[in-house]
């Protein structure tokens, strides 16, 4: 896995959840080499829905940047409360290799939650499909990873270069203060 | 005037209005460096209004970031259509240098559609404050700027520090690519 200096990737991060609303935001970044910012994309999902997969597939597919990224880094496979995303089809359907990394797995919870959906078969499958959870240390933290589309070395290795001074992947990290920044200043435009 | 490789600097631009909408969005993006993002913040501002001056002052003011920051950039003074923002005033407010930086400036039309306001007097009393029109060689191109709070040759300086591979403050420059992504993101999600 050879990730060149000026090669794309994209991150994706939600922002906190408004109690008033059904939808939360999605925010993607591309970064050029390791932290250069190439273009910020945004999609509302549903709170505890579906969509999450098919929005992060649209965003990435996207024309103007999808001919240069090499792999989508997601903070963990939950998004908009429990909106999953499926990084087994995600990878499939574009070709690339997707990494989702986390802090603090907890799959029995992770599990438990799911099972409570009525739609929770679906749920589960999409939990499967994530596959193990792997841990790489990264400046002196364990970063947690799942990933789809590219070897666990091969995935540890993409992740250590994505990271610049923090333990996720720098273009999670900057979808991640988009998304809450949007979030809070609606917030407080409402009030 | 010396920018360490850790100060910060924070940088504003709007975002492109939704012809539907009174409101446009203000995105400030604070940098550590020449390029780590470390804060996004977003207020919502009227189009054509009177209010990116305060909001921008607000925006600077947040704690956290504020007793850090070293420098305020602008993209231009004119935010969501017509909504001027007082350089001076901000400078005053925060005893932050500010300097705002444009592509193609065009006093004489400026001053025209702020003589077609009826509160022209105030808008025109912005524009003056913001003072003359400098020229900074830049990357083979010409950025212009003006400034308040700081000698236009510290501000030179400080321009030519704060842009890593465009002609824009970087700051300003993701400031801009977040404003796209969220207006463009929000306008798909009505259809």
């Amino acid at each position: 896995m050879i990730l060149k200096r000026e090669s794309r990737v994209i991150g994706f991060d939600d922002g906190p959840i408004n109690p008033k609303e059904n939808e939360s935001i999605l925010v993607g970044v591309v970064i050029r080499g390791k932290e250069y910012v190439d273009r910020v994309l945004t999609a509302k999902i549903n709170v505890d829905g579906t969509d999450a997969t098919e929005k992060i597939i649209e965003l990435v597919k996207k024309p103007k940047h999808f001919e240069h990224l090499r792999a989508i880094f997601l903070n963990g496979i939950s998004f908009a409360g429990f909106n999953l995303a499926d990084i087994k089809k995600i990878s499939e359907e574009t070709r690339l290799p997707v990494i989702a990394a986390m802090r603090n797995p907890n799959v029995a919870k992770f599990r438990k939650v799911a099972s409570k959906f009525p739609d929770k078969d679906a749920r589960l499958k999409i939990i499967e499909n994530a596959g193990e959870i792997h841990e790489a240390k990264i400046n002196r933290t364990s970063t947690y990873f799942q990933c789809a589309g590219i070897s666990t070395h091969d995935a540890e290795i993409l992740l250590k270069k994505s990271i610049k001074r923090a333990t996720i992947p720098e273009a999670v990290r900057i979808a991640h203060l988009i998304a809450a920044g949007v979030v809070e200043g609606e917030s407080r435009g409402r009030v």
